[in-house]
C-alpha cells in the first residue's frame, strides 16, 4: 500500500514498515540534501499554524524548500478567519483547493483529523493541542534508530512532565509498537495519564507494571520510576513479565533518557504549586550515574531549566541532532505523501512486532459528547457539522475513546437496539456496569451519558439501572 | 491596449474585453496548472496585508507560486511601520523598489489607489476597507461564465448584507456592465447603499426599479426583493422596462443566488439590533423553491450560519469552486500585469454592451473633504501629501464622489471662477440647489462645503444662497 | 581572506577592502538583477525578526529571492518560543541546523553576536536594539560611493536624533574608517553618546572638536553643529586639525545631510518633553541654503515629519534610492557570505586609511556585569550560559566596553593577579583611579565593580583605595 495521498494525523497512521521505509528515505535525503531541490518542484505546501511554533513550522518549511517545493504560510491565524466564525472544515476545503499538501498546528485536540477529513489533499498534523505531534515522534524514533540501529529491545526512560507533553504520548505508543521497554520517571503530579497507560496495555498488549508511592525506588536527584512497560516483542522478557523487578530494571542501564520541560503554557498553576522548583535538572552530575553511561540524552526542545547547558557538549547529547534530523525526516514524509518518491515498504511481519488491536467504533447519536473542552467536537463553530464518534476501548468499566481527541468517557447507561425495535414496552436502559454490557453485541449497543438522556429518548429504567 | 504594467484598483480598471481575455487565460492556466511554473520565474510579488485575510492572501500567494514567481509577505503590518507614523505612499515607493508587483489589503478605503499611484509597479487591490475587492468579483464572474457560458441576460439575486459587503458592490457594477439583471434581496436594514444604486443607474444606464415596504413581495423564509436592476443590454427587455413587474420577475427563476454573511466586524451593533437572529439561512428547504431549481449558489466565504452545511454536497453549490477558481483567475491576472503573457483583447463593441459614462473631475482646492472617516484622504499620516479629489456624479442635487473611496458628499454652495477673476465685487457664492448649478460650466465650478468656507476664501453670499 | 562563512554583526566585521569588494559586486548585481536567479539555488535563508520591521525584512527576503534562494521567515516571534523560556543560543543552534544563513533582528543589544556564536552558519545582524544595524550602514555608504565615487574627504552632516538612532552610530564609525569628515547637528537633548565619540577618537584616531552651548553656531531653522570629526586620512587637513574652525567648516558646504527621525519608540517621553515640536523639518526652504547646494539628502526611513514630502522630487533626494539599493547590497552580502560568489579583496593599504586600534580583552570573572539593561548578557534566559566579557577601552578613567552591546562601565576598583598568587597577605585592591591602573599589565588586571565584590573574593583594601 502506497503512502502517497494519505494523511499523517497520529503516529498510528503509519505502519512500522512504512516508518522504516520513511527512515531509509530520510537517510537518503540526509546524504544528498542539496540534490533534492527538484523533487517537489511545482508543488505547494500550506503551513497553517493556529498556535505559534517557530521551530516546528520552520522545520517543515525548510523541508519543503529543500525539496524544491513552495510554501504558503499562515501563522497565528487564530485571530482572523476564525474570528469571522468560520469552521476549520471550510478552511480546510479552501486551502486544500490551493495547496498540494497541508501542515496544520491547532490548539483544538482532534483538529488535524477534521482538516484531513475535508481538505482533499494530504494533511500532516504538526500538533493538535495536547493530543498528538506525530512528526516529533518520527524525529525521536529516527534518532534512536540512527544511533542504535534498531529500537527493538531498547530501554527508554521518559522523564519529567508526562502528563501534558503531547510528544511523550505519541512517543510512548511508537516505542511500544517498535518493541522498546519504557521506564516512566514522572515529575510527581505529572504522571502519564491513565488513558495512555490503558492504550499501551490494551492496544499494544505489552505488560505494564505500576509502582505505588511506597514501592518507588527513589534515587537522589532523580524522578522515581512509577511504572515500567515491557512490550511482548522481546521474547526473553516475555517469560519474565510477571516478575518485572524494578531493581533489576533500574540496574540494567538506560539507552535513552527522554527529557521534557514543564509545559507551563498548558498548566498555569505549575508555578503556584511549586512544581517548577522541584523539577530536577539533568546535568553532568546526574549523567555520571552508571546507568546513564551509554545513555542518549534526548529532548524535544525548547528546553528551559531542566537540561543544563553544560551537557550540550557531551557526546551523549542528542537534542540538537534530533532537531536537525527533523529536516530530512520531514523531507521524506512530504515526498512520500506527495507521491514524489516511491519506496518499498518492508514486510509487515518483520517489523510490526506489536500488531495493535482495533477497538469497535460507536457512531450512534445517543446524546454522548466528548468530555474534553478542548476537543474539536466541542467547539461552537465545529458542532454545526461534526458528529461525535467514539471507539469502545473497554467494557468493564465501559470506556469510550473519542475518535478525534482520544479522551475517554465512561458513560453510565446502556440499552440494545434489539429490544426496542418496534416494541416500546421493551425500550429499557441498564447501568453500564451491569452484566448486560457483555451481553449486548457492540453493533447493537446504545449508550447514554445520563438517565435523563435515556429517558428523553423514550427509554425506561430497567431493574439493572443500579 | 496591453494590460501589462497596469494596476487593478477597482473592477472598472479592466474593460469587459480585457476581463474576457483574462478569463480565457484563466481557462488555460486551469487546464495546465503544473506547466506554468516557469512563467514568472525571477519575478517577486509583495503581499502586503494591513488587515488579516488568510484566504485571499493564500490565494494570491498560491497563484504567484504556481507561476514560478516568488513572494515576499507582510501580514498584519498595521502595528509596525504605520506605528512609526509612516505614510502608505512611502511604504509603496519602498516596496515598489523591491518587488515587481504588489498585492495590498488595507482597512482604509482608497488605500489601494494611493499605493498604485506611488509604487511604480503594478498594484492589485485585495480589498480596501468597505470599498472594493475586484479580484473577488473576477472570481465571481468567472464562475458565472464558466457555468453559464455568458453573463449576459443572467438573473442574479444578491442576498443578505448588501450594505457592508464590499464584494457585493463591485459585483453589482460588474454584473451591470456584463448585462445581467440583478434582484436585490437585502436583509432589512442592510439595503444596498444609495450611491451604489445611483452609480448603477447613472454610469451603466440600466433601469432600476425600487419597491417600497408595502410593495415588497415577501415570501416565507426569503428576504424580500426591494429592487430590480435591468441593464439596457437586453434588447427585448428594453422595451418593457417601464413595465418591470416584480411578480413576473420573481417567477422567471434565478440563475445565481449570491449569499453574503452578516459583516459583523464592520457593524458592531448587528447583534444588539438583533439583525443576526433574523438573518435567514439558505438551506435545502429554501433551495427546493421552484425559482431556485437551476440556481447556482454562490458565496464569497467565509460563511457563518447563513448557508447550511447540508447544502455543501448539492451540485448547485458553487462556493468552494469559486474559491478554488480564485487561483487560476489570479494567476492570469498576475501574468498579464507582469507582461508574462500576451493576450488578444476582444473588440470592445462586442462585449462592452454597457459603455459607462465618465463623470467630470473636480480637483480645485476649495476646502472640500471626503466625509468618510475611513477614507485614506482623512488619515493623519496621509493628509500630508494627498489632495482630496472628486468626480461630479450628479448636479441635482449636486453630488460629488470621492475619487479614492467613492463616498459621496452633497456640498451646499457654489461659485464660478469666471465671475470673480479680477472683479472682487462679483466674487459671490450661491446655493448649490439654485439654477446656477446648471449655468456654470463644470471646469469653472468652485464648490464649498459651508458658507463659512466660502467666506473664508473671500466670497460673499449672492441672492441665490437660499 | 575570504568573506565566505563569516558573519556580519557590526560594520567592523568587514574591512574597508571587503566593503569595497562588496560594493563592486552590488554594482554587478544591480546591472544584471534578473540574471542572478540561480546563484543561490538550493540555499535557505532564515529571516528571524523578534521585532517588527517590514522594510528591512522585505529587503533581505527580496535579495535572497532575487538570488534564487529560499526564505523561511519568522516574524514577531517575541511571543512564541521566548515565551516558553528558550534562550536565543538554542534557537540559533536549531535554526542554524535548518538554514544556510540567518538574518536576525532582536530588541536585545548584542543578541546578533550571540546568535552568530552559536548558529554554525553565517549570521547577519539586521538590528540589535539600539546597538548596530550594519547593513543599513552598507546601504548608506554604497549610496555615497555611487553618487560621489569615493567617501574619502566627503563632508557628511548627521542630523537630528543622534542618541537613539542605531544606524547613525554604525554610520559614524564607517565614515571615520573611510576618511570622511563628520558634522554633528544633534537635536538638543539627543546628542551623540559619549561612548560613540570616544570610540571615534580612540579607535579611529581622528580629531574630534566639540563646541559648548555658547560656541555653537546657530543658524535659523538648523540644528546647531555641536561637534566636528576630522579623520587623519585627509593629509592636508591633518596639519590644520588644531585649528578646525567651525565657521570655515560650515561655509565649505555639505556633501550629504543624513536626516533621522525622532525614535519615539525608544524614547517614550519625547512628546512629554516637547522635543517633537522643536524638531526642525528638512524642506525646500532649508535646502535653499548655499551650503546645501550640492548636498545629497539621505534618510534611513521611515520618515515621519522631519523630511517634507515636497523634497521627494528634488534630484538631491536620495532616500528612496538608498532603500532601493538595499536590495543589490544585500544580494552581494548574502552571496559573499554563502560563498556563492568569489571576489578579489583590494589591498588593505589602499583603502583602509584608518587602521583601527584593537582594545585589550578582559574576560576574567570578577563579578563585573554590563550596566545596560537591554544587553543580551542581562536577560534571564541568557544569563545561564553567557559570561560577561569586556574590552578595555580606556585607562584614565578605567573604561570597559561590553563586547556584546558596547555599552561602557567605569569600575572603581582593581587588583593584580601577580600580587596575590600564593600570597594571601598581598591580596589587595586599589582604586581604579590610582596610579596602579598603569602599572598593572592588562593581562594581570583584576577589576571589581565595588569594594563589596572585591572583599567577597578575598581582597583587602590597600592604601590606594581612595
Amino acid at each position: 500500500m502506497s503512502v502517497a495521498n494519505r494523511s499523517l494525523v497520529t503516529i498510528d497512521d503509519l505502519s512500522n514498515g512504512e516508518i522504516e521505509a520513511l527512515f531509509s528515505l530520510a537517510d537518503e535525503m540526509s546524504d544528498s540534501m542539496s540534490q533534492q531541490c527538484n523533487l517537489c518542484q511545482g508543488k505547494i505546501m500550506a503551513s497553517l499554524f493556529f498556535e505559534p511554533s517557530t521551530r516546528t513550522r520552520l522545520s517543515f518549511e525548510t523541508a519543503m524548500n529543500r525539496l524544491g517545493g513552495r510554501v504558503i504560510s499562515a501563522v497565528d491565524i487564530g485571530a482572523t478567519s476564525l474570528a469571522k466564525g468560520e469552521s476549520i472544515a471550510d478552511m480546510a476545503k479552501v486551502v486544500g483547493s490551493y495547496a498540494d499538501i497541508i501542515v496544520i498546528r491547532h490548539p483544538w485536540e482532534g483538529a488535524a483529523k477534521v482538516v484531513a477529513n475535508y481538505a482533499g489533499v494530504p494533511v500532516i498534523n504538526a500538533g493538535d493541542g495536547g493530543h498528538e505531534h506525530p512528526t516529533q515522534t518520527l524525529c525521536d524514533l529516527y534518532t534512536l534508530r540512527k544511533e542504535r540501529q534498531s529500537i527493538k529491545g531498547l530501554r527508554i526512560a521518559l522523564w519529567g512532565d508526562l502528563k501534558y507533553g503531547r510528544t511523550i504520548h505519541s512517543l510512548a505508543y511508537a516505542l511500544a509498537r517498535f518493541g522498546a521497554t519504557i521506564l516512566f520517571h514522572p515529575c510527581p503530579g505529572l504522571e502519564m495519564p491513565e488513558h495512555v497507560l490503558r492504550k499501551l496495555a490494551t492496544r499494544y498488549k505489552g505488560k505494564l507494571k505500576k509502582y505505588e508511592a511506597l514501592d518507588r525506588v527513589s534515587e537522589k536527584g532523580l524522578f522515581p520510576v512509577d511504572a515500567i512497560y515491557v512490550t511482548p516483542s522481546i521474547p526473553h522478557q516475555l517469560t519474565m513479565i510477571p516478575d518485572i523487578s524494578i531493581e533489576v530494571e533500574l540496574k540494567a542501564g538506560v539507552d535513552a533518557l527522554y527529557v521534557t520541560r514543564l509545559q507551563k503554557e498548558r498548566q498555569a498553576r505549575a508555578e503556584e504549586q511549586g512544581i517548577d522548583k522541584d523539577y530536577p535538572v539533568v546535568d553532568k552530575e546526574l549523567l555520571k550515574k552508571k546507568k546513564f553511561k551509554r545513555t542518549l540524552v534526548m529532548h524535544p526542545l525548547p528546553r528551559v531549566d531542566e537540561l543544563a547547558y553544560e551537557v550540550d557538549g557531551d557526546p551523549r547529547s542528542m537534542y540538537f541532532r534530533q532537531a536537525a534530523r527533523g529536516v530530512p525526516v520531514r523531507m521524506a514524509l512530504i515526498a512520500l505523501l506527495l507521491g514524489a518518491k516511491e519506496v518499498t515498504i518492508p514486510e509487515e511481519d518483520e517489523y510490526s512486532f506489536v500488531p495493535c488491536v482495533d477497538y469497535p467504533v460507536y457512531q450512534r447519536d445517543s446524546g454522548l459528547r466528548c468530555c474534553n473542552p478542548r476537543c474539536v467536537t466541542n467547539q461552537e463553530t465545529e458542532m454545526r457539522y461534526i458528529k461525535p464518534e467514539f471507539k469502545i476501548a473497554n467494557l468493564k468499566p465501559l470506556t469510550l475513546s473519542c475518535v478525534y481527541c482520544e479522551h475517554e468517557i465512561q458513560p453510565g447507561y446502556i440499552a440494545s437496539t434489539d429490544w426496542h425495535e418496534g416494541k416500546l414496552e421493551n425500550k429499557k436502559y441498564h447501568s453500564s456496569s451491569s452484566r448486560w454490557i457483555r451481553k449486548i453485541k457492540p453493533e447493537k449497543l446504545v449508550i447514554f451519558d445520563s438517565e435523563a438522556e435515556a429517558q428523553a429518548r423514550g427509554f425506561k429504567p430497567s431493574s439493572y439501572v443500579k
